[in-house]
């Protein structure tokens, strides 16, 4: 059987735990989840790995390497999904990781330093409304007892969930490592997006992950008859939204050299209806960049228009700064490092940021970390037509076995 | 007990029918509705007035005059109310035509022409989504089968509803009347507008009911991740409905003298989340003038501004009218003695058109019809809120009493 038959198989076998008909629904610390997660640690174990779960479910499968006492070069990613997700978003990059080592024992192949598998428990927000729960534990930076309480759509707490899969949610911080622990990360994972499918690229060579910051805001103006009040004496707060969204698309082209993006997802109008002129909108929006500056110029902008929609319309703005992450920068020695990789193989490669948050930003904060990105046909993820061509999904796992050997090797 | 006192009464005896916890809920062919109805009808006889109820529910009391055969003066307006709405919405116009009468009785004044009070049934959309259903009835243009089916909240047809009423809804042609059935008609109502109150007049001498075309559109773009897609890669359905929203109302403000108004008062986003372009979006439109030719030039940068947001952000746009009804022009004569009216007593007013629809509405296609205004404090309506001074209510009492004398001499 060839790698590529054996990857298939291996991908297969994972994407059969699933409790969704549309897609794949894998959520974290769900039956799914811990029965696919306790299979996956089985599979390490016939490649003979030391297997361990931590005190978050984060899996840790070790290949030990020829020199005593060096840092392990570690990969991975992880295996729950959001709701109605598909087969790729996380699953590729800890299934290819299990691909390498299986090459590498294949091959015969011993490094200096080991090597480990990582499969990051709860890397979704979907079930918490918290992302990268696995990888943040192991970077140390939780916060306990604001996520202990956390409920799911059911009601059950991260805690109860915990303690579902037998772990102990008191334990977590027990799952944090220290930067000595590591040599290097790399995480391969599917764009996502439309760069690479548009550009024709078949790997991302990922510099930074932008992190968000997302806001709140109440557009209040007076809800009145839509046929009695004359254009003159209203106070229509939809109207002042849709001014504030555009702006803020605005803000975010004139930013474009910097791969920042802002969105206004959500814009509901409080009792809309036909006959009624909007008297409150909520808006919520969300801002990204790599580069915090850039970030801040569109916020700056963004407040800007708000001032003054709010002069020239008379509407109230209350706003609500929800959350406000730094972005990561992903060390350079490790880009150029896939750069080469790519050249070697005559893979056409795109440097790119990464919009969205990946268990990577948290490595990042250890160690030197590498994120590596595969087209996502139609830009589509959290979507169960997610999809990568096999023969592509094939090129990103040789280009992380090189990138884990010239670490480890 | 002087007039003001005596309406006091007549008007809190009216609003105690009542099954609202917030301002007053009377619906359409309720039980509320119907013992309201019925005990006006008890009031009417007591000012010894001849009184029926129709086949549609619209009451009728009529007061002889003294010249046998001459077609009556009506005036009246409708007792049914929205869901939580106020008091004066309606009733004020019922009970005003009651008191003209009362006073008429007390003065020992008789007419040449009969004088009636024409309580509509159902003037109201909330319950079965249709508006002056009695007064269409009157007039003649009611839309029998389509009608028959409408359901409210809970499932029960107007059909059935009048079934509970003790109405045969088979019958409801019975109800229509003939022009030369009617010398003239008056209708006092609240604005439920600012224009009044911000002009600081008492009365609105209405000269035309704007009518609405309303339309659904449906803006479908690409639903994305907000931090994975870059603007120039994007399909926005909601800043292409923001921009198209923004344009209307730009050509509305252009047509600001017709007294022409234009509202999105549905903006709903299908599936919208913090982190997900929006990808669909439906939009409620509704447009309102007395002048055809000005609405059809607001319609027609609507479109305009439609196909170029289309193009540019490469959205598809999906086109729904639901209704186009024709504005009604009042008679100039009855204007012209309404104006002569208010000058006569002192009274501050404004010619204006009528942004919403009112039985008067169809009563014009019947004979010379006026609609006289009151203000409404804050503009407000269809809300517990609603409110009107007493002192102004009188004033409106007043010039209804003397433009119908004026007509049934």
């Amino acid at each position: 059987m060839g790698s590529k038959e054996r990857y298939q198989l291996l991908f297969d076998k994972i994407n059969q735990y699933n409790s969704g008909d549309k897609g794949i629904t894998r959520v974290a610390y769900s039956n799914e989840e811990q029965t696919c997660t306790h299979a996956f640690m089985r599979m390490c174990k016939s490649e003979n790995l030391d297997i361990r779960m931590d005190s978050c479910g984060n899996v840790i499968a070790r290949r030990e390497g020829r020199i005593k006492g060096l840092p392990p070069v570690a990969m991975g990613s992880h295996l729950d999904t959001v709701y109605s997700g598909g087969k790729y978003d996380g699953a590729v990059g800890v299934t290819a990781a299990l691909e390498v080592i299986k090459r590498l024992n294949e091959k015969g192949i011993e490094t200096d330093h080991p090597i480990e598998i990582i499969s990051f428990a709860c890397e979704e927000s979907a079930r918490f409304g918290v992302s990268t729960v696995g990888s943040k534990a192991m970077a140390g930076v939780i916060d306990k007892e604001k996520y202990r309480h956390l409920r799911d759509r059911d009601g059950i707490t991260l805690e109860k969930a915990f303690a579902l899969c037998a772990l102990d949610f008191n334990s977590i911080d027990d799952a944090s490592r220290k930067d000595e622990e590591f040599k290097a990360f790399f995480e391969l994972h599917i764009e996502q997006g439309p760069i690479l499918i548009n550009n024709e690229k078949k790997i991302g060579v990922v510099t930074g992950i932008a992190a968000p910051e997302r806001f709140i805001f109440k557009i209040i103006g007076k809800a009145s008859h839509s046929g009695t009040t004359p254009m003159n004496m209203r106070k229509d707060a939809l109207l002042g939204a849709s001014e504030i969204a555009l702006a803020l698309e605005q803000a975010a082209i004139r930013e474009q050299e910097n791969g920042t993006v802002a969105t206004v997802g959500v814009m509901n109008i409080e009792s809309g209806a036909m006959n009624v002129i909007p008297g409150e909108v909520e808006m919520k929006v969300d801002i990204r960049s790599t580069s915090l500056a850039s970030r801040k110029r569109v916020l700056d902008e963004l407040h800007e228009v708000i001032a003054a929609v709010k002069e020239k319309r008379q509407l109230e703005v209350q706003s609500l700064e929800i959350s406000s992450e730094e972005p990561v920068l992903l060390h350079a020695d490790v880009v150029d490092t896939l750069k080469r990789i790519c050249e070697e193989k005559d893979l056409p490669y795109e440097v790119m940021p990464s919009g969205a948050g990946h268990d990577a930003m948290n490595m990042a904060r250890l160690c030197p970390t590498g994120l590596i990105f595969i087209p996502s046909v139609d830009g589509l993820s959290h979507h169960p037509n997610e999809y990568t061509p096999m023969d592509v999904v094939l090129k990103g796992i040789d280009v992380l076995e090189q990138a884990v050997l010239h670490y480890a090797k």
